[in-house]
């Protein structure tokens, strides 16, 4: 197989990895090339069902996909508490790993997943798809823009998904509100968005303190179902972040200036795949910007792309891991650890080192 | 002069008091009858430029405004702390008393000013005037509806003007953000509005607790010009709310249910005079459902005229005081309280009593 293609291995048969078939298959220069689930039929299925190559390797292990030599990078969709074996496991043999989020229970877990990737050289990602985005560039640029937005003061971003609507047993029966599998629930489902989004303003520059807002709520097992918290600057800029499993479809940034204030309605997912728009209202002009970019790949298929470019470089020499990415991933991580770990503490602010 | 018209007297030449000139003016059944002011010129000229009838009475005191036996009723848009003295006065010439906002710098006061108004059968209302818009009533009507809302879980308000911006010199020489006269400073000004929407969603049932967010920014002379505050009830719903004296001008509530979402992005000061909007997403709706509501009358003469009803009916005799009207003040007022004295404890929960 020609060196110039990246060839794809996925470990497991979650719903999220559909979308990911999807977009591997339509992503230039990378091949859907394998897929482990610790039942073959159900791989054979997925494989199936999602349009794989008739070549595909269809694995009844994910330890399989990791032994095959031909596969350069895993995409992981596992549960949370699975990822530190399973990325420690595909370190070993090799493989870039692009992993769904939440990576990690905790920080100090996110970084011997970190570790481990480095040690043997390979590129570690998290699944975040929007910032991946075009929109999320031409978003940047006009926060940059001084004479729109002047210094950035307040940034409020929500999160809700109304799982019952979705799925009426969701609270008994989603991994999602597991308490072994991803203990971190509502905040490292839809929060995980909101804390990156408000990072993502700040150039990745953390708040000095966090601190979560009274009202979370939990499973019977003790899993985050809704959150809010609220983070503070050093120069006095706050942000506030809500998540939510029970409230109706919000997918809110806004990002209020001394000038001018950037609002987008649907952060996470655009409404639509090829267009997806923001609004810029500034002091001084009547009428809100109104800014649409168009893409001819989703943002996944630029996510796969942008984490293949790095691998490609790797794999020809001409370039190296790049540490940006587990760099924000920690820091994300970080916050999510600062506003659990204030719930614990019945709301007490936490202060970040930075 | 014929019975069934309430006549109006100002008290100070504030620049809202020229709004509620206009709204007087406009307003059916009631009747712009005077103006003081501890300055006559200021009065006289205030007068002119705001179109008074020729034969209304122009004086250089607050108190003859209250001496003038055909006065029925005063707008007193003086600073906060003159409002326990201005409003006894005024009860005591058996004036009603429409009272722009904060009414007062802490719930004890009000109580005083709320007491002093019952014991002369004044009627005492509030400056808010977004409450007496038709789209208010239109959108309390949808919030109700259970097969598009659901229960309502979360609700976020911000208010955000950037002073500044209108004023360089603003933290310097505004009322706003004198500590002898508006000590309350943007959590009077702008937090008052969003508190007001917060309780209007939940019927006016107080939170069983309320808390500042870090971050409260303030004058040199300790007033503040930016706060957060989050609220929680006993059944889980929550709530935020921000204002700000820096931020780029903002006036939005978010009503947010188990089934649908309520947006209104200027619920203070319609965008229009004429027609105001705001959306309901729902669920199982593809498309939002955008309203709008026309009104012939502007919210502050709607507010004039709500407040003249009741008055026109305690003169007839046909009616008497709307205690309903101070109730939902006073409310306001509490939890105005409890986040000015929640960043006095350092950002501690503080408990309110029903």
């Amino acid at each position: 197989m020609a060196d110039e293609v990246v060839r794809f291995g996925i470990l497991g048969c979650a719903n999220i990895a559909r979308k990911l078939s999807r977009a591997i298959l339509r992503t230039p220069g990378v091949y859907l090339y394998a897929i482990g689930s610790r039942s073959l039929e159900k791989a054979q299925a997925f494989a199936k069902d999602n349009g794989f190559p008739s070549d595909a390797r269809i694995y009844g292990s994910y330890q399989s996909v990791l032994d095959d030599e031909d596969v350069d990078a895993v995409y992981m969709p596992l549960p949370t508490s699975l990822h530190m074996e399973w990325v420690q496991k595909a370190s070993e043999k090799g493989k870039h790993v692009l992993l769904e989020k939440p990576p990690a229970l905790s920080t100090e877990e996110f970084d011997k997943i970190a570790a481990a990737c480095e040690l043997k050289g390979v590129q570690l990602m998290d699944g975040t798809m929007w910032v991946h985005h075009p929109r999320t560039a031409k978003m940047k640029e006009l926060l940059k823009r001084h004479d729109l937005i002047g210094n950035i003061l307040e940034v409020h971003s929500s999160f809700f998904v109304p799982m019952k609507m979705h799925n009426p047993n969701f609270f008994m029966d989603n991994i999602r509100c597991n308490a072994e599998l991803d203990a971190l629930g509502a905040l490292g489902d839809l929060g995980w968005y909101c804390v990156r989004a408000i990072l993502w303003v700040h150039d990745y520059d953390l708040p000095a303190s966090v601190i979560a807002l009274p009202g979370a709520q939990f499973t019977k097992g003790g899993v985050i179902t809704r959150c809010s918290a609220s983070f503070v600057w050093g120069d006095g800029s706050v942000a506030s972040m809500h998540c939510s499993f029970h409230a109706n479809m919000t997918m809110s940034l806004n990002v209020y200036g001394t000038k001018g204030t950037l609002d987008v309605q649907d952060f996470v997912i655009p409404y639509e795949e090829s267009s997806a728009h923001f609004s810029v209202r500034s002091f001084d002009k009547r009428e809100p910007l109104d800014v649409n970019t168009e893409t001819a790949q989703t943002q996944e298929s630029l996510m796969v792309q942008n984490f293949a470019t790095i691998i490609k470089g790797i794999k020809n020499g001409t370039g190296g891991l790049d540490p940006s990415w587990p760099t924000i991933t920690r820091k994300t991580q970080q916050i999510l650890d600062a506003i659990k770990l204030s719930i614990e503490k019945g709301y007490r602010e936490i202060q970040l080192k930075a």
